[in-house]
């Protein structure tokens, strides 16, 4: 291993780590991965982004405007703080096997209809304006979360354009779950 | 109402409003509180305390330093994004009256552990060094629920010294949940 090269301790899974792994990819820092099969996560990994950006500011993910990086933040705490915790395995695990399902989509469907909303007024070509910002990061994971758990997401328009323009990027699919180290040959694309 | 004047939608009860309130407080800037009951809350209340520290930064609720800023997000993210949610009203109505005590318990206890063991290596006089933070916003709210919710702090010496040093400074007791004009006359102190 490299000296000095970041090591991201990471589970293929997890909607953290992956927000992460694309703050890496875009700011284009090297780092070796270190799988870890994670049980509980949270959305701690957002001090980890806030980090980098104070350390490696190009490119930025936060708008220059304070009232723009107040939404970008607004938008990822919506997401990083108000749905993922309460649809993490940790969690789900204690609601009881017949309930997680529905348990998990009341999170993301509660969360998604104000989602939808607060994009309306401040998405451009992504979340916040046209530029790829922290709120996207979240954005993606979330997404995918939603579709793992059989979310019907035709009643938001916003959210599914604006995953489908980052899921292009490369960023996006470098880090994406079905290509890491610790992705399960089965789980692989 | 004074022209400019920021308003605060704020529920007495609610650790997001009083996060907000303290760091209101402590930068010295004066509002309209318009109380709300809350029926749901989330973390969402620390892009406003960010948004907050870029416009009016004095004084500072994070350290220059980014490392230690990290810490301080690191355990206000903690906080506000892996304990708070799971222990909400909202959550809490989904879990079932029977269960609800014992679900908010083990979502404090189990932050807790973490909490203890992190402020063992970063706290000072307060959760970071010795200059109050964004984290001690965090920290004082989240150990006024603990005590709502009968969970026992004598497993955390450090979390519960830092909270009763903050608790007698001034900006954290004017924003008590006790004592805001929607605070009921039963649990006014």
């Amino acid at each position: 291993m490299q000296a000095g090269k970041p090591i991201l301790y990471s589970y293929f899974r997890s909607s953290c780590s992956w927000r992460v792994r694309i703050a890496l990819a875009l700011k284009g820092i090297d780092y070796e991965t270190v799988p870890i099969n994670l049980i509980k996560d949270g959305g701690q990994q957002l001090a980890i982004i806030e980090y980098l950006e104070e350390t490696r500011p190009t490119p930025r993910l936060l708008p220059q405007d304070p009232k723009k990086r107040a939404s970008v933040r607004m938008i990822s705490d919506l997401i990083a703080g108000g749905i993922q915790p309460l649809q993490n395995l940790s969690v789900l695990k204690q609601v009881g096997e017949e309930f997680q399902l529905t348990w998990a989509q009341n999170a993301i469907i509660s969360g998604f209809n104000a989602l939808e909303q607060i994009l309306q007024s401040t998405a451009g070509t992504y979340c916040v304006g046209d530029e790829v910002t922290m709120a996207d990061l979240c954005l993606v994971p979330q997404v995918a979360n939603a579709e793992r758990f059989k979310v019907d997401c035709t009643p938001y328009p916003t959210i599914s354009s604006i995953n489908k323009r980052l899921l292009v990027l490369e960023a996006f699919q470098v880090t994406h779950p079905c290509r890491q180290p610790d992705t399960p040959t089965e789980l692989r694309a």
